[in-house]
């Protein structure tokens, strides 16, 4: 007959490993949130993807509104709400995300990935690609579940930013 | 000693949470499978990725083919097998699709994410991005799996309808 | 009272389902690292992903250094290093993989996916895509994990050879 204590360690073990499944599978998801988020204009779920006062860096020369960086859920609904973003999904723009390189350590996670801004060539009947960018996302476990902390967006122009992000990534 | 009832409780949590990520890692599977399916040309087994009434609707205006429905495993197959995509796969194309955003609810399942048409461009030995669309798949699990009951397909060119698909996938 | 024998077989069951999903998370977060690790020029990292003496074939047409096979996490680690894929990252460039339809078989597994090779234009302040290629991945389980065996990486420029990579992921 089984072993009931043989059992409670097999099962420790389970719930261990499906706890490192559970996180990957929501920080996925989380990040496969954002495209779908900003370029449908809802500002409010956008936002909600970062914790209250999360960050978001946009580093590079290629994005018509330059360097900045939001600070907080409010500066990120203006962002989702301002005329240069409007403008953008009202012509035609997806922020295709692939899916992530994930380091989960307790509660605190980063993770990796790259992020396309293509846009509508409305003339040409063609899409153009405006930003291809490096991403770096620092996420915690809260009462609500995983959120962004700070993602860090730098564009890959050759710039040795963009490499460094991504070999944080890396045992290099 | 282990308590069998304690053991129990928590085994069948745990077959929960794993139900839970299997559900979103099939979906995955399933829409990984399109792109090499249907730019190798199998007919056959882009038309098994829906059921047998599946729908298929193409919206939009960069798309040589332009807006159509497709209803059936049928169709679906007639529009690998026709001139149009035979055309666009031996002159080079890859149709890339993104891990999806996924919300399950019991046996059915929505799902969100973006797809590239990529062509190729050999006088310029480069690619061009001929269409980018947002992607509403509504999916149903059955005796074999699941698969695409709906994918409802609109090209990114700055219409009201691409946004309304993707807010469909965020609380706002 | 909760059987013992009975929860052991659920155990055994739930064992085996999560065995599945952690060997696909594993082999998706293996091919996630290749960006990452390749446009950060970490020449060690990148050839970590591959056992001692994998291989990495490249064909097709639009590849500036053309076709070529690497055999050995020497070579790949020389292809990183070169003045080609220095020139690369230098100027701007990102490898850009999409999330892996997988097939595993006990302790090797096959997956495929698609792989851009996204290129800074400065002077037009906008990107180019230089390759587009269907990835056929052959990997095995080793003592530390997953690891490529052997990469294909063929050009979608419209010849067979894509295609035929690419359907041996159906069922067609």
């Amino acid at each position: 007959m089984a072993d009931p204590s043989e059992l409670e360690a097999r099962l420790t073990a389970l719930e261990a490993r499906v706890r490192v499944l559970d996180d990957h599978e929501a920080i996925t998801q989380l990040l496969a949130s954002y495209g779908p988020s900003v370029d449908s204009g809802a500002a409010e779920a956008t936002a909600a993807l970062w914790v209250d006062d999360g960050v978001f860096d946009v580093v590079g020369s290629s994005e018509t509104v330059g360097n900045f960086t939001m600070t907080g859920r409010g500066d990120i609904m203006g962002m989702v709400n301002g005329e240069g973003h409007q403008s953008l999904i009202h012509h035609g723009c997806g922020h295709v995300l692939t899916a992530p390189k994930i380091r989960v350590d307790g509660d605190t996670a980063t993770a990796w990935n790259y992020a396309f801004n293509v846009r509508w060539d409305e003339p040409n009947e063609r899409f153009w690609v405006a930003r291809l960018s490096a991403n770096e996302w620092h996420c915690a476990r809260g009462a609500d579940g995983w959120r962004v902390v700070r993602r860090t967006n730098v564009n890959l122009d050759g710039g040795e930013t963009a490499r460094a992000l991504l070999r944080n990534s890396t045992g290099d």
